[in-house]
């Protein structure tokens, strides 16, 4: 099920016009939305705190940003559908890289049912793509995400998610997921202030086990790591098991987050 | 005028699917060609190589290269048109980063009128968005621009271009253009092995004056330059004579090779 939704318009067709700035550079964010099976979204909030971070980061005007929040907000959860796509881009522009602040932003919605919670462990490993950093976009779920698609791409066949560094060899993220280790007893999950996304299930992590450590590490620490966990708003929180080939153990504290995060869509 | 061309499938009507990896994901690439008044390209191969290039570091398969190429290629010039706009995405994909080698490639084709061609001298100054570097994606004219974006709106008042940087302090283009400097009486332009497009003038004035060097250099030197020129398909070869509130020469085989970039197309 699809939507569209031109802020201050109202909804349209299913289709985007060739000129959207989303198709033409990228010029835009998306939030991905897990819903409970009323069709609420528990973490809304903290998708729509996400999202107007990244609309003024991509330098939005105040009034769009309003407009944005507005349409977003104004979003009928259909019954029965489990998740949700929100997609934002600046909107139908003229030629070229310059944009008018008063370009009228677009809303897209498409609902579609999550995958079933799972407690199966992942397989991960490390992947070959290096991340660049670029500390005005990093945090935000832009759709400049060429990186993520290439680093997918080349997946070993038996993963479930990968390792992203950058070139100073810091742990970044997973390609679809933000990561978090536990070293001598203490858990720990990269800063995300020059690469990298700042999701939803990592910030409700933070916010409800502040004995939880915002510091940077390498991929070294991983090999001798008690715990490592990937975490996304669809999947929610899973246990990595075999990193890089290497058995890694299943952390108590890891299978609790993953229930308390499940919970919350019951 | 606008028409959109599923590879192998043929024209289509002219907006996208919400789906399209393009919008989601900036998963593509694109040309921007100057036509003369025949409707005939003449750097036309170059375009077609640059975006093969594009296509392959991009991982799309051996196929879908070949299917764009085609559609590409077949593209009617609309008599008095003088530019166009290709855009090719990765097509309408599943959920996810992840892409089926089979997937099929979307070609959009969008005509418009080029600018005249001017000799007025550029002012210029330095941008505050530092490029990210990511040699994996470096030289390609791929979709995710928000870096330039970002640069073109944070342009002053009177500026026509920005020289814009990486982390390291090195030069590595315009917002919207290539950048060559006259040093110590010799031409040189920056590598572009780790950020940047290789713009396609950039090549024909490597390929027609074999005396101008491919080497780095930085912001320091820009300001005793004898000459800088920015060169992009659209405006041609352009002198900049204010750069940061310092005045520069126009130097003489900047003129000539303005002249003859635009006899190309008489």
């Amino acid at each position: 099920m699809k939507f569209n939704y031109q802020a201050g318009n109202g909804w349209q067709s299913d289709s985007q016009e060739f000129d959207d700035r989303g198709q033409q550079f990228g010029d835009g964010l998306f939030e991905t939305v897990r819903l409970d099976g009323h069709g609420v979204a528990p973490l809304w909030q903290m998708h729509i705190e996400r999202l107007a971070l990244g609309l003024k980061a991509l330098r939005f005007s105040d009034a769009a940003v309003e407009l944005v929040l507005h349409a977003v907000d104004s979003i009928a959860h259909p019954p029965g559908m489990t998740a949700c796509k929100l997609l934002v881009t600046r909107g139908v522009g003229l030629r070229g890289y310059g944009f008018s602040p008063d370009l009228m932003p677009l809303v897209t919605v498409r609902y579609f049912n999550a995958p079933e919670f799972s407690t199966s462990p992942y397989v991960a490993g490390t992947s070959d793509v290096v991340l660049s950093t670029q500390p005005l976009l990093a945090g935000h779920k832009h759709l400049n995400r060429l990186e993520q698609v290439l680093a997918r791409d080349s997946f070993d066949a038996e993963w479930n998610e990968c390792i992203m560094l950058d070139s100073s060899g810091i742990v970044i993220e997973g390609c679809m997921s933000n990561v978090f280790v536990k070293l001598d007893g203490r858990w720990l999950t990269p800063e995300i202030t020059s690469s990298g996304i700042n999701g939803v299930v990592r910030r409700w992590l933070l916010d409800t086990n502040p004995e939880i450590n915002v510091q940077n590490f390498g991929l070294p620490e991983l090999n001798s790591a008690q715990g490592l966990i990937f975490t996304n708003s669809l999947v929610g929180i899973r246990s990595c098991h075999i990193f890089d080939s290497q058995t890694l153990d299943v952390a108590p504290e890891a299978k609790r987050w993953q229930l308390a995060y499940q919970e919350m869509f019951e």
